[in-house]
């Protein structure tokens, strides 16, 4: 096991009804607030009525900075960097998914920024100060809502890329597992396949001995494995949403890495695909994992994928080596199937021509991966592979 | 799964060499700090001395409140208390194991309470405010270094009891886990058992649908199984009493128990052996929970123990479910031979004379337990079947 610093400082109000302590939260850091949220979902289902009410009721002024893109875009984060300034902001509250949470992170962190916000995704270092950010999740998948990173796509460069500072993390975020209750099967499905690539890449790590580690992304597993399809097929099953939303915030928190090496491989790959493509992230996860695990299954990985395919699969150990690695990817593959996800990057409309260049993007910081690190040319074979 | 409110501010900084840290840490709250610990053991293995070095090289001003019992006081604590006020402390940093810390920790509670610290203890509802407290851990056990909770012994009334307050959970422990390589095995036995019986009180609760927290209550009584031999036969292995002292934390710290219900039920019976007997709590323990697993075992509760059976203990499914529980419970029972724990009260100089007293008091407050509520007479039958 690794050295490590642990802190999770967010606070989390779970379960239904865990909307009413909004007020009073918000309070403790001023009275004007940025609501940041997507497309009309929450205002179709009335979360964004009753929380306009809440906020009216209680004397908390806000400005709104509505229509964030599923990748969520810089323009979008500039627009609301301007309304923090012009208003002198105290919190920026976001409702939605991981996308609105990765916008207001972004936004929050550019407040404090002189130039061009787009530097701060470039570049974390000049991140110095964040304006206090909170969130109501409404789907589970990024666990952006416990954690310090957002991802933010600038369409013009074709780049989606990863920023994180200590205090992007929300001070407190409000998980009602009821209210994802309304999202769709399709979005059920890309976001347990988000919240499994999470798991896996800290699981897949080069770090021996974090036994613990493992054995706790084992179990987040199963319970993915559990309650996706069950989700799908029961929307409104409590537990089932309980237990994916509170998933997705521990396989990303810190919980599962700490005390591992950590060098993310799918993730980074996939990103390439949505930044070129605008594919839904958790989507393009699924179809390139199990490719990943195939292409990086040697005599140096198997041991791991043994471990993989006793514990989370229940595959009988008796068998061969191989023959459970390969049994235990089947399966993770069989899963993907189940939730009804797309298996091949044809399918979400990606052809040949920017293979390579995606690739070579994907590894711009240098190899990729922990448990076995690639470069670009392993990332084009599996990107073809997944063709 | 129910509602809950996660908050685990503590931070931790865990690692070979993260004493390093300690100054600057201790600086964050001020200057002056009173150092509590229990016997020598500190002393013999250098840590006292390096910890001295670093405040005197830091201009902290240190007073010391040294002594602490193995099941802590109210006498000691009150002399802490006076320490403080004395020198108007402005952090407790306890050096040592959950003895010394829930020692800190109520000195750190009395501190603001003008009447008699034992009032604290006996009714938490009087803690208003909390001095700011920290640790260095030096034994994987009771989790107290990122809980809120704290034991304290009247030896004039032979009360042991738990109080707690959310300021008095730990600011920043120091988890080295080579602080444990002279930790000797009978303490390191008790203290695994310590950490299974935390995992076991909240694991066998009357909620079901808590899926995710009892794949990870799993995931760390694994952990405990793998490593307690381990640790006992190879002191040093660093790995070993790595993923102990990260499981003793993980334990109790909140994580395995938000969203069930809660209602310790072999706690509350061993602390009046050890009120009555000063016994190692972790040995108390280990003898009391495999009568009390026998003792509950029934229609209404076969299913959790197959369960653990399965997940826990690798137990044959298609077994019937009777002989799946049993053979769960005979195993853990067989794993506390294991590392040498005594099986009997008897063993440890407990006779008849004052269970049915003891059992009374367990109950004081109602009955005991989640998984299926006891009373005064069911605690006298366990008590009895232990003898």
């Amino acid at each position: 096991m690794l050295n490590f610093n642990y802190s999770i400082p967010t606070k989390i109000f779970f379960g239904k009804g865990q909307i009413s302590v909004l007020p009073d939260q918000i309070q403790k850091y001023g009275s004007k607030i940025l609501l940041v949220y997507g497309g009309g979902s929450i205002k179709r289902n009335g979360l964004y009525d009753d929380i306009v009410n809440k906020l009216k009721e209680n004397s908390i002024d806000f400005w709104e900075l509505s229509g964030v893109e599923p990748n969520p875009r810089i323009t979008t984060v500039r627009k609301g960097v301007e309304i923090c300034r012009e208003n002198k902001i105290d919190l920026v509250l976001a409702v939605g998914g991981g996308s609105s949470i990765d916008c207001a992170k972004v936004v929050a962190a550019g407040y404090f920024y002189e130039g061009d916000t787009w530097d701060v995704v470039k570049n974390p270092s000049k991140i110095s100060k964040v304006l206090p950010i909170a969130s109501v999740l409404t789907l589970a998948a990024t666990g952006s809502e416990m954690d310090v990173f957002a991802v933010i796509t600038n369409m013009d460069t074709n780049e989606k890329l990863g920023t994180g500072h200590e205090d992007m993390v929300p001070r407190f975020s409000i998980l009602d597992p009821t209210y994802t209750f309304t999202v769709p099967a399709n979005q059920t499905a890309a976001g347990t396949a988000d919240i499994m690539s999470h798991i896996f890449e800290t699981y897949f790590s080069s770090t021996k001995g974090a036994f613990l580690q493992d054995r706790m992304a084992e179990a987040l597993l199963k319970t993915c494995i559990n309650y996706g399809k069950k989700a799908i097929d029961e929307p409104e099953n409590y537990e089932a949403r309980a237990n994916l939303m509170w998933a997705s915030s521990l396989a990303i928190n810190g919980l599962l890495g700490y005390g591992k090496h950590k060098n993310w491989c799918v993730h980074p790959m996939e990103h390439e695909l949505s930044a070129y493509y605008d594919i839904t992230h958790g989507v393009g996860l699924a179809i390139l994992t199990p490719y990943w695990m195939k292409y990086i299954l040697d005599d140096s990985t198997v041991d791991k994928f043994v471990e993989f395919g006793i514990n989370v699969w229940g595959i009988d150990s008796n068998k061969d080596k191989y023959d459970v690695a390969n049994t235990a990817i089947n399966r993770t593959r069989e899963y993907f199937d189940l939730l009804g996800i797309p298996s091949k990057l044809s399918e979400v409309g990606i052809d040949e021509d920017k293979l390579e260049k995606m690739a070579k993007q994907a590894v711009r910081k240098g190899k990729i991966g922990s448990l076995k690190p690639i470069d670009d040319k392993d990332v084009l074979n599996i990107f073809k592979a997944a063709l």
